[in-house]
């Protein structure tokens, strides 16, 4: 169980109008940070995801609940004027509303900034789009993948003469919901000092360009676009760099092998490690620049090598040697992996129809935050908990309200 | 100019043990909430990527001042045992401190947590790792790529059946440095309430699986390890869905288009585009496994489509009509796009030694944060005024510390 009194957001209150990944992504790191996060969904099938990324289609999907632990849910339908009222009751209570509708949805409920504003004059208010109030595109639809495509990193993706990629990760769902928890995070501490609220927009394309960064180096150094980065990095010419073939040969049977570019450490290492002491010091591979020059005779000198080993023999004689490498994980294998159930990177959470489950929690430990991972709600599970505690409102209104369809 | 007064993180001092990305990732986002950011360099070149990543080898380079911008400079030498004291004192004061050192390296110079904790109790002190503490791997190197690789990125990225690619982004760089500023921004936040500091830890590797959630809803649906995504999303099952060809044909020249399995709206606005709405309502086309059945065939009717407009074009018809689509932008198009200029994503800065820039700042909007970007600090910049502000320091004794090689 959470410690109350040992939680980072303790008393603050998250009114969360949020569905898909982005912006629940973004609440959820609220609600394990500590603060009170009511979901808001309508009250027929609640968000889009709990049912459509279903096996099922009826019970509650993994997706929904990894992005949505942590919360209450209260069910609201905002097509009804009873519906909105409730939401606009819950809005004014809170400390902090988050929503990532289409655009311009929430204003047509009556639940935009100002009408929010109007009646609680110091909320914090941050709303998360594809595309920027006043960009060419403000109005257009967009998904994780639309964000990733116009902010730039598709183009930065994938086999260097290949299609572009999108990476696995949801950059711009999660990602840029990142972007937006810092900066509420920077609101709440503002309002401490000064009681003011403020509204925060954010958008996935200039979010995308915030994680980019390092590539926009090479547009302002060359002046040109950057290629497709493959297995290495943009401004490379490292060698080795870049993933080796292990045994026995699967799909991700792969070791990650770096060779810093600064010093000559961690070659001088690798030709220890790899059985070839004689090569170093020798002339040909004793700077980067003419190691990325012989690339192809460094790889073939590694490649027997690392055929001979699994990924994590070959990651553990490399990293104990003092030679940055890594194996290239795959998700299963790290969902298995005992480490992370130790670490509590994993955690086993009972869920009220799924049962017993393996999910993640927040990745940073934090020695003053005692929050526990805990399930996501059922579709409503809190509608007349908070509706009492938020509002005051009776159980016989809540019954009511229910009746005329409103939550 | 900043106005100091409307700062979100007015008065909080940071100081800055960072280099390369994932630890002034980190920082940077908090000196744009308004903190103020004090990074320690050495004085024998400073962070490493300052003349590592510049074209001459001696110029800061864009990829320094892409990541240190509004932030402070002083140097300091800890191999020398007044630098040390002098790293020490600025801790002693600091609100916050950030580092993202090898492992353990701050704990041979008397600046680990607890060394740290002995003259600041109620400091916040933030580390930023490859591989956790009390993992198998915690004493390995580790870089960007190596937390992608072992947090299962890379499997999840690329061709179907090719190798295992690195997004563009540096995800467990910067990626890792948003987790840690979420939880730098809770720890203040609860420090205001409690008057207590803590310690926060995060691993790239931990960190990773964070952004990768949605494709552990694969894991536990299916029980096995998702492939790679190629331009789709991972749990897909959608067409059209992916990057379509367009002209003139170049390596960037795609549109992404995007129909939603929730209901027919996106398909039938397409096919009415396209010039086939005799199609709508044809049963051969109605459900979304119908229409992923015959991905092939849709394909094919949308491709003469595509060839005959730009991306720009292409995307401009779709997301008027209302179907989910975005052009692949390539960093050079979007640095010289004018919306961006006007929207402040891309600012100009004037540099003191580059000349005027174009740079990225923060890019979520926030009213009442008002942070002007600044150009990143020269090496050593302001040793003589933070360690007069900070520490009282006369400008003689910072001249003995500089003669003594110090600071």
């Amino acid at each position: 169980m959470t410690d109350k009194s040992k939680t980072a957001l303790a008393g603050v209150k998250v009114l969360d109008l949020t569905q898909f990944e982005a912006g629940p992504a973004c609440t959820e790191a609220l609600a394990w940070l500590g603060a009170e996060v009511v979901k808001v969904e309508n009250p027929d099938g609640g968000d889009q995801v709990r049912r459509a990324a279903s096996e099922d289609g009826v019970t509650d999907s993994p997706f929904f609940i990894l992005y949505n632990a942590n919360k209450q849910s209260v069910t609201c339908n905002l097509k009804s004027p009873e519906g909105r009222r409730v939401a606009k009751d819950l809005a004014a209570k809170a400390d902090v509303v988050v929503e990532n509708f289409g655009p311009g949805v929430l204003d047509r409920f009556g639940l935009g900034y100002e009408d929010v504003r109007a009646v609680n004059p110091s909320v914090i208010y941050a709303e998360l789009k594809g595309f920027a109030e006043g960009s060419p595109y403000e109005d257009f639809l967009a998904f994780d993948m639309i964000g990733q495509a116009t902010g730039g990193i598709m183009s930065i993706t994938g086999e260097t003469d290949g299609i572009p990629i999108k990476p696995g990760p949801n950059l711009a769902d999660t990602g840029t919901g990142m972007l937006l928890a810092i900066s509420i995070l920077g609101a709440l501490y503002q309002k401490l000092a000064t009681g003011e609220g403020q509204r925060l927009t954010v958008a996935m394309q200039d979010a995308m360009m915030h994680y980019a960064r390092f590539a926009f180096s090479d547009v302002i150094s060359k002046g040109q676009a950057p290629g497709r980065a493959a297995e290495g990095f943009l401004t490379g010419g490292n060698a080795p760099m870049g993933v080796f073939p292990c045994a026995p040969g699967g799909l991700n049977d792969y070791v990650y092998i770096f060779v810093s570019r600064g010093n000559n450490r961690h070659w001088h290492r690798l030709l220890d490690l790899i059985g070839r002491p004689e090569l170093i010091g020798d002339a040909r591979f004793e700077n980067a620049a003419d190691r990325f020059a012989r690339k192809d005779e460094i790889d073939a000198m590694l490649v027997p090598w690392t055929m001979e080993r699994t990924k994590v023999q070959a990651m553990e004689e490399m990293g104990r040697a003092g030679i940055p490498a890594g194996a290239v994980f795959d998700l299963k294998e790290l969902a298995d992996e005992p480490d992370f159930e130790r670490r509590g990177i994993f955690q086993w959470v009972d869920h009220p129809v799924r049962g017993r489950m393996k999910l993640l929690g927040w990745p940073v430990k934090m020695s003053g935050n005692a929050v526990a991972l805990e399930a996501a709600p059922l579709l409503g599970e809190h509608t007349e908990t908070v509706l009492r505690n938020w509002l005051g409102l009776s159980a016989e209104t809540v019954r009511d309200l229910r009746g005329k369809g409103a939550v």
